[in-house]
């Protein structure tokens, strides 16, 4: 991998913020990337605390160009930008900040992620059905992203908490125009739902350690035809993934999404196509030693 | 030199902070010094306008540890650090400030810099008539370290701005012990201090570009044993430091209050040893090309 260039008085700064940040992939995805594209930028990684002066700051800063943003502030971080896409509100959550000198646009790139993950393994999404299991984060921002962008015919959504659950379905019933249904997760709600989904889209920690030898679908529910993608990347192949592929569906791994996010993060700190293959060789050479 | 190291989650960021700050060498000068010693540090330059919201984002940002602060922000920037030494608050300026988990203390390192190139070409400060030529910002600094560090007999300071001189004159009497003496530069004045001075401080920009050509004091008034600092730095070698070499006397170049300014900040950023002599090459190297 190429060094990183000096730095000098033009150099941009990126940045993750979170709390903690100390397991942060994204110093070395992104410096892998500049670097590669010989980008006169560097990117950190700050913990912080006190969200609202993190990004004052960030404004008073003039090369501070971006920020990713991880656990826990997610949601407060969109109290303090300036601009806000529709979809970004409804997902309730953003992990990208854009500064243009001084006035802060925030975004997600976790559903755009995990949407070009499935294009990119060749799962048409338009018209088809797409069963989601779990409604948290990560699915409020899939799903808002597959109901604006792609199409699909109907989400079904399945989780084990009701509330949680209501409200996903409520938010996405009144903010799209994709037919949306929502079940409590039980045997029979599941393999009513596998037995009409073109595309399973699993968003539960289910399968990451210490579930690691665990998932929620039965083998014997899986039909050839249909794709399996898990928000999981860690393990990169869980046991839905095994079991999915054994059974000769497509499946695609929650580490592409990881990837996808981070690209379509690096394409709007820069303006320029990131180089993927080495943001992917890094994301693999932490995950697999 | 070496490359820069890998920067990670726990890489922490240094700054300097001013407007503008595309001159600045102070990234060049330090990230040298970091990657010499191996430290997980990086140096970067932020254009700011807002002094305030960038000192608030730096206590919000945790591995933000350290700013260099150069021109206009040197006054401003002492209105936000919790922490500030009486000397510093005399000379009414400061260029760095350090961050301890969001407490900032601010400090100057021009006048300690000034200091240790005297002390380091072997000029004795202590006891000695110190004649001062210019009244500003760069003499403010100067005269109030050596009045508190160093012991001179008395400071001897002349400009051709009596309200300035007048009050740096008033800061210095009733907030030192040392005796002190000022008096519009003129030519009697000025011949009247060459006569006692044991060391000249110059800090005018005359001998700076346009002036490059000119010097404040006639080759007649120097004697070989007087000791000549010119805190201008570009030229390297000034016509004051030419005319003063010519007539066997020691003289002291403002690169070297330069270097010394960084290599004391470099020491509170790191709380290690300054690798002097890397920082002193990166300068040499801009200066001369």
């Amino acid at each position: 991998m190429k060094n990183i260039r000096p730095i000098g008085t033009g150099t941009r700064i990126c940045a993750i913020i979170g709390n903690p940040v100390g397991h942060s992939l994204s110093p070395a995805i992104h410096n892998a990337a500049f670097a590669e594209l010989e980008l006169d930028y560097v990117y950190v990684a700050f913990r912080v605390e006190d969200v609202k002066r993190a990004l004052d700051g960030m404004r008073a800063l003039e090369n501070f160009r971006g920020l990713s943003v991880t656990i826990p502030h997610k949601l407060e971080v969109m109290k303090y930008v300036d601009e806000l896409a529709p979809v970004d509100r409804h997902i309730g959550a953003i992990n990208t900040v854009i500064n243009d000198n001084g006035r802060l646009t925030g975004f997600g790139t976790d559903g755009p992620g995990a949407l070009k993950a499935l294009q990119d393994a060749g799962a048409e999404v338009t018209d088809k059905h797409i069963l989601m299991l779990g409604a948290g984060g990560a699915s409020r921002a899939i799903a808002f992203t597959l109901a604006k962008d792609a199409g699909p015919a109907e989400l079904n959504i399945l989780d084990v908490d009701g509330p949680v659950l209501g409200r996903l379905a409520a938010d996405l019933t009144s903010g799209t125009d994709v037919a949306i249904r929502s079940k409590i997760l039980t045997d029979k709600a599941l393999s009513d739902a596998m037995s009409v989904a073109d595309i399973i889209i699993h968003c539960t920690p289910v399968g990451m350690h210490p579930k690691e030898n665990a998932s929620l679908i039965p083998k014997t529910l899986f039909r050839p035809d249909q794709v399996v993608f898990d928000v999981v990347y860690n393990p990169l192949e869980t046991c839905l993934l095994a079991d999915a592929k054994a059974r000769g569906l497509r499946v695609i791994s929650g580490v592409d999404m990881f990837i996808n996010q981070a690209v379509l993060q690096f394409e709007r700190f820069t303006g320029v196509a990131a180089p993927e293959g080495v943001m992917r060789r890094v994301v693999m050479e932490h995950l697999t030693t």
